[in-house]
């Protein structure tokens, strides 16, 4: 019988791990990937205090500073939840159950897809959800990235050092997000930026070799590629927490008050999937979120012991 | 003209500073001392990615990480802010002045004190509010904790390194907060816990040599010892922002909402200070609070240009 199950292994999960452990409340974190999706981050440069850290070293750091603190972490995918009194039945997708006296949600989002013809045809041929893990198979290369915000840019400066050329395409007028990384991309000689522009197909025998735009960039509409990645965005990890009953907003994001609690008694919510934080969703917010629900949770044991 | 001027020098601060800069604002960070609370932590072990760091380290990487981005940071005390139309008119305590377009309070909060004869007098000379700063004077010599949080258990627990024996006075009939320091101070043996009892008065000549208890222990009311460190919560430093007209909950914390602003246009909250994180007090809500008030900051300023 664990006294908190924390089901997923990004920012809010391993801080929760921490803070949980540190309460002596014995605790384990579920996951599908170490990190979550800090793990793809490049770079990140505004943790205070950690100046410049790829997602997987801080991922591992976090995860080791969880596991310090007595935290367990297993890479299992929890695949449903039950509540039998006051104690929790977690199965995970092979039928192993486990027991927990309350439940912590940090499940994080997921990117959004394109959803145009063949982009799940041409996924991991040429198509990807994901610079950092994909961009070293691009050197000299061209590639394209879809999206006008600072994940986007970033991902094309990223690209920008092994590619030959980099294309951004973005339906809006100008670049969005973080001025440093839009400035950056914007003097990168091998970057170029092709505004108010959509991409409507994908083309290629085995692999992804063109795409269609929307409209004309330098007298043709198809534009040869070796690689393409969709940066757009992300939607909240609900279907665990929709089948367990947790009210959502309108886009899908996990409700909760101040103290992360959700609306059903012993699970809280943190991090990315969470409506907290004025929808600012960062590192540092993940972790700070995870750490008033451990404290929540610590407060709410002890009055029921 | 600055487009951000951040009162107070503590982690809310930093992380404002950081994202503040990383948006391209002119950002100035003004306060008394480098990292505020968190610069007096012995340790800090809880703030996820880094397992064990002295507070006063923590406070020079954010410092750091904040001046590599662009950051100004003044170690100058704000004595008086004034709203001219859009701008805020900054006076610090010499008469010297600023101009920035928002203002950014992260003043955090202070050392609460017993508040009985005498305390005055002997600060400096055997009683302190600092268990970090100053238990290097004790070594092998008796001390006394007064309260039960963590941080008096943390305190305890660095002292009985130092000094020959640590008596922890709590009014309390056990030990408050964290239960790992909690059983680490209860397993050490030269530190002694006496439950149920307040400190009633304080003798010495030119220094602090006795306390008088309010009830006995071991036969005496008289607790003879060398240092005293006060260890009894902190209250918000708002005599600033009261004076700016910023409403406060009545315990005297900032009310902001989930932006961090306050009841002021133009004027964000931030960090220990504020009404948010549930009330849950830590570098990781702080450094969260500033960079969700930075977010909001921006957006506000892009807005109006």
């Amino acid at each position: 019988m664990y006294d908190v199950a924390i089901i997923g292994s990004g920012p809010a999960g391993y801080s929760a791990g921490i803070y949980s452990s540190r309460y002596q409340l014995k605790t384990i974190i579920f996951g599908k990937m170490m990190g979550g999706t800090m793990s793809e981050a490049h770079k990140v440069c505004n943790y205070p205090g950690i100046k410049d850290i790829t997602g997987i070293d801080l991922s591992t750091q976090m995860s080791e500073h969880a596991q310090t603190n007595g935290c367990e972490i297993r890479f299992e995918s929890i695949a449903n939840v039950e509540k039998h009194g006051d104690t929790f039945l977690l199965t995970n997708n092979r039928g192993n159950s486990y027991k927990a006296k309350t439940v912590l949600l940090t499940t994080g989002t997921e990117r959004s897809k394109l959803t145009i013809p063949n982009e799940d045809k041409y996924l991991g041929k040429g198509l990807s959800y994901c610079a950092t893990c994909d961009g070293n198979f691009y050197k000299d290369k061209i590639v394209c990235v879809i999206g006008g915000s600072s994940a986007a840019t970033m991902a094309a400066m990223m690209l920008s050092d092994i590619a030959k050329e980099v294309y951004i395409i973005y339906r809006g007028t100008e670049l969005k997000g973080d001025p440093v990384w839009k400035k950056q991309a914007e003097n990168k000689e091998n970057i170029h930026v092709i505004l108010e522009t959509v991409v409507v197909g994908l083309e290629g025998d085995e692999k992804l070799s063109s795409i269609k735009l929307s409209r004309e960039y330098k007298g043709s509409n198809i534009l040869n590629t070796d690689g393409l990645f969709i940066e757009i965005g992300s939607e909240p990890n609900d279907d665990l927490p929709l089948k367990m009953g947790i009210e959502t907003d309108d886009k899908g994001y996990l409700i909760v008050n101040q103290a992360q609690r959700t609306n059903i008694d012993g699970i809280w919510a943190a991090g990315d999937c969470t409506t907290n934080s004025n929808g600012f969703r960062q590192v540092v917010t993940a972790t700070s979120e995870g750490a008033i629900a451990s404290n929540d949770i610590y407060q709410y044991l002890k009055s029921r012991s």
